[in-house]
């Protein structure tokens, strides 16, 4: 297989969590999420290149969450950016070669190691892959005149990690700014490619409250990973 | 304000538990999770009339529930359909008045009496109220060939009490069943009627996993209600 690269993107400042811990440094059985997401994917392989990108205000933090938990996964940190666009698009300086590149939410430390697997597999072959899961809700659109239902068996929550063909992402990262990206997947369809969706995982979540945290650890005592 | 009822939709199997008791009669925090349910109907209007739609197999069960927890709120059963559609319009049979009725479902015991409130006052002046919540995710649409991104901040996952007037929503329930019913909404929309959307509840969540029953527990540890 192709190089491999990961961009960690840990750039959260935690608000949503009420509290001044960013989310990705709240333990979560035992040691930080951020900790969980890293050793993810160096379990995936031991070749990856692990690029974190954090705001800049979160390295000293950060390198003293390492020291205490002894954490040696190897990973190159780069400053985040102002948007998650932006941060990502900093991750890609450090990506140095070809090969493939995925995208990961720091705060999603449940992800499988076959998701991984199958996302990279799956972009070398159709140039990206990204993965969602169904909705169990009945679904409305809100339009400029009323509402309407929409098919809920056609609509699909997106996660990451979103995998793609070096050279693609980086090109799709010239784009300017816009507030529609709100994952990658935005971005390189903006740029003119083709979506390619593969099967997410329900446990896959994005902890993003002190629920998601419970939550999290229920996954932990009782689900295969 | 008209006279109000309620018809609470009980037909699960609890197949997706992976276990023999149908969700709504598990326990949550002492006492199963359809008690909960007619309790916060109760609580909001000891005037209100319950009607509690049950699959025929279900009637013993449930009464043997009612004598061991000692459960007297007055509520009418019904037997439930093949369906859900089929469920309701029987629920419908037993509202034997004009006025206000809401269907909600048996297993979303965390709604609250606010929310309730809310709805049966929306409802008096709209025709109709659908609770509803934003989406966190990025969103696509699965089309004929290929997918694209929705606008988040339109799509809206919709919860229940749902709440109609009684003689609109009779008349809705004449139409014929269509799988496309996966709500009380949908079904008078197709009847011509505009939904009216409100702001529905994170906590209203419905419980058809083990897992759901978990985050239930933390809701009714955490959150006012």
């Amino acid at each position: 297989m192709e190089k491999q690269f990961v961009i960690i993107v840990a750039g959260g400042q935690g608000l949503r969590m009420g509290s001044s811990t960013p989310k990705q440094f709240l333990n979560l059985n035992g040691k930080p999420v951020l900790m969980h997401t890293i050793t993810k994917f160096h379990e995936y392989s031991n070749e990856i290149e692990i690029i974190l990108v954090l705001p800049n205000d979160h390295f000293s933090t950060w390198q003293s969450l390492c020291e205490k938990y002894n954490f040696k996964v190897k990973h190159k940190i780069i400053a985040g950016g102002e948007t998650r666009y932006q941060s990502v698009k900093n991750g890609l300086s450090a990506v140095t070669s070809d090969g493939l590149v995925a995208v990961h939410d720091g705060v999603r430390p449940l992800v499988s190691k076959t998701l991984i697997e199958k996302c990279y597999k799956e972009a070398n072959v159709k140039g990206n892959a990204i993965p969602c899961i169904e909705v169990n809700e009945t679904v409305r659109e809100v339009m400029n005149e009323g509402n309407r239902q929409l098919n809920r068996n056609n609509i699909k929550l997106i996660q990451t990690p979103q995998v793609f063909i070096v050279e693609i992402l980086k090109k799709a990262y010239e784009l300017p700014f816009s507030a529609e990206f709100t994952d990658d997947a935005s971005v390189i369809e903006k740029a003119g490619n083709k979506i390619n969706l593969v099967n997410g995982e329900k446990q896959n979540i994005k902890i993003t409250t002190e629920l998601d945290l419970k939550i999290a650890e229920y996954f932990l005592a009782n689900v295969q990973n």
